[in-house]
């Protein structure tokens, strides 16, 4: 096998198409957002990218081995710009993985003709967030204007440690290519898997790409997770002491 | 030396062979396993592997020393099918290792025209085995069926992490290649070399590909595991407080 | 992306330049050393040298991305000798990127028609410093009685540990390809970014190389780091006994 | 710089050469050694071998700078075969530096004609040693007879980790060249630097190779040592309960 192998599937005509990047990452937000797309509207499997930078693994799905790759499904959408979404279950183990891996991903983008690039993810804020703003980077200017006209918040030197693995690179070697490119981020606390932070970053991009999906799945999930939260929250009240004990302490 | 460097050794005709691997990994159930086989069966050395990713060390046997290689076996048995058995005391030491000694070791199957491979190995439980079940996973429907009547149990999503190392990337890789390829993991607890379960591996594969040999100097290891296991269990209850002690407790 | 990229991105003449490298490293010695040079004096990028041993990394500045990346400026002061100015935010993630990386720092050196290499950077004494000896240690005798004559000191096995990194490499490297080359390092505790340590290397290279700097910006910085550890040190009085508790012990 | 850098220093004829290996490692028997022979015996400086797999690093040598590398002296001694002594600093940092240096110093052996290999190190035995054994691996049993006559003692699969290193692929990389190689390990504690095992090995050698040194500087290094082990066992006395203490309490 080659360093990094691109295996084609199918070839479809796509139409200014944009690709959406959302590879495993920070509250699974960007993984969560590409699933979602690929679970509502209709898709086609057209590229697995294998890597000797990928972990040496087969995941198992009922009887059958599937080697450790990510994929890209075709999304020909009835409203909006046709796209082209990057999904998986896996980020290369090193440096160079990451560089070699980025660099093919665009090579794919380039066969279809990819437009633009939207790398979903979240970023950590370490406490538990109530409205979800969406942050931005991109490569130019006039990009960040139309993405602020959707939503998207730009501040001066966030995320303060850039922007790390693939989603970054899309842009730092994007910008190299000259494809625009922009990252969208999700605000999320940074320690649960986070569909409503998922679904923040899927508004804005409907509001640029156009497409129309139902986010009820999402909400479901996110439903779900509130559940954890709130249960975890009685445990840890259960193990503190009661608040009316600690009131008679200062009373008493 | 090359990356990955293939010593010829001997060059027999092999009639419709199988491939079983054995290499070191939970339990030590697929080498038990493997090399049982050698040991029982009439075998010849037939090829070494050596590789700069395994690590850099000679193992010393008697006065001379060996480098660091994984071998590969002929078998011809009377009965059954003749097989090429891979067998060594090493893993690749990264993920790009253990990618390119997959391809070398199928290479070499495809030298001798394998036609199905058998990664052999442990799954751990995490607690002590009564019934040894073998897990399987398969690159096809109908390989996986004909493991299913020879007594192979299928849950779906396991093992849950998927397989990892050189095991797994024989079903990812000979998938790829077109060659059917099946992991055989019997149950083990994690913790132990398990003879009891290469055993219950090589009953299966004794069943699909149809040799015969003896268990006896297996179930001889087994039981001197189980006297390890039953000393273990002696120490620990001599530090634990007696039943009897904790009972008066709550009576009193 | 190559393994290792120079973008071209200006070709100014320069006349007998000398390389002054400034990337991080202890205390950021060196890095606080070239931003100077390149806050106070006229300057031109004219080469970003990108690399996959480099994190797979963008900073975010203001609103688009920038791919990490070591920088090279030309500066062409009125007084004193022409100088490329190496600095980044990043250093190579394995030894063979830091060899590479030098050898590309180089051959970007050799295009200028450098002359001479200067390594800035920091060596840790582990205390706090009151006077600042800038260490020195070259590729021939005869550099090393120029820099001495400017103040430079020679201690003999020191640094002990050597030099690590690209500042190490381009005396060794350097050495091997005929240029001569210098590394300065200003002594600094090791536990603070050290704008003083800073000003005392630049003050050498200012004897040695002739150009006419301020000094009052990182002055400002250094009174910064002053009151940095003026407070740390009173926060650890009020948490330690006083002396008066110490001494009545004694006596009672 | 490439992976692996043979500069060529001078070019002597040597009359069927042996090479002596002696890397830092356990004990630092092996380097200790090498750099014994050196000292006492007239040599030349004839190739020096750089990698980027060594530490991005250079050493300081009064005023300057030395490249990490690994060096070969001829020495021509007029009693004794002739020798190419390999010493050095440092280690590769990985498995492919430890592999392809190896490769590199055996091509620099060949060079010279090299017959026969000898790696020097230590055996880790984790107690003070009362007497030196030193322990031998080869590459043929003939090699192995005629060091046994020398005194190097042989136990079987001993040691039992094998042996790791560029010492241990000199004899699995040797043998695959068909030059005799032998590792002469001298048993050591493996907690401190150890010039009587060092003394020990090079007596062995001493009688296979046939050279005339004298040992009192060894001697000397090693009374500083054992002076050093005295000083901590002292240390250690004073701060557990004084024997007679320890008396008391079993008459008591």
């Amino acid at each position: 096998m080659d360093e990094f192998d691109i295996e084609v599937l199918a070839d479809p005509d796509l139409e200014d198409p944009v690709l959406v990047e959302g590879l495993p990452g920070v509250g699974h937000v960007g993984k969560l957002a590409a699933e979602h797309l690929l679970e509502e509207l209709d898709s086609e499997l057209v590229r697995r990218v294998y890597s000797t930078h990928f972990p040496p693994q087969v995941s198992i799905d009922d009887r059958t081995a599937q080697l450790a790759s990510a994929e890209f499904h075709a999304v020909t959408p009835e409203e909006g710009r046709d796209m082209l979404v990057l999904s998986g279950d896996h980020q290369a183990q090193d440096s160079e993985g990451h560089y070699g891996l980025t660099d093919a991903f665009l090579d794919v983008g380039e066969d279809f003709g990819v437009e633009e690039v939207f790398a979903l993810g979240g970023v950590p804020t370490g406490e538990l967030i109530e409205e979800y703003d969406v942050l931005g980077a991109t490569t130019t200017d006039e990009f960040a204007d139309r993405l602020e006209a959707s939503g998207v918040v730009f501040r001066e030197d966030e995320p303060a440690g850039g922007i790390v693995g693939v989603s970054g690179l899309l842009l730092g070697l994007g910008e190299r290519r000259d494809i625009p490119a922009a990252c969208l981020m999700g605000e999320t606390s940074g320690y649960l898997v986070d569909p409503k932070s998922a679904q923040a970053v899927l508004e804005i991009l409907q509001d640029v790409v156009g497409f129309d999906v139902d986010y009820e799945s999402l909400e479901e999930r996110a439903d779900e997770m509130e559940e954890v939260v709130r249960k975890i929250q009685e445990m840890e009240q259960q193990n503190a002491p009661s608040p009316a004990d600690e009131d008679l302490r200062y009373i008493g």
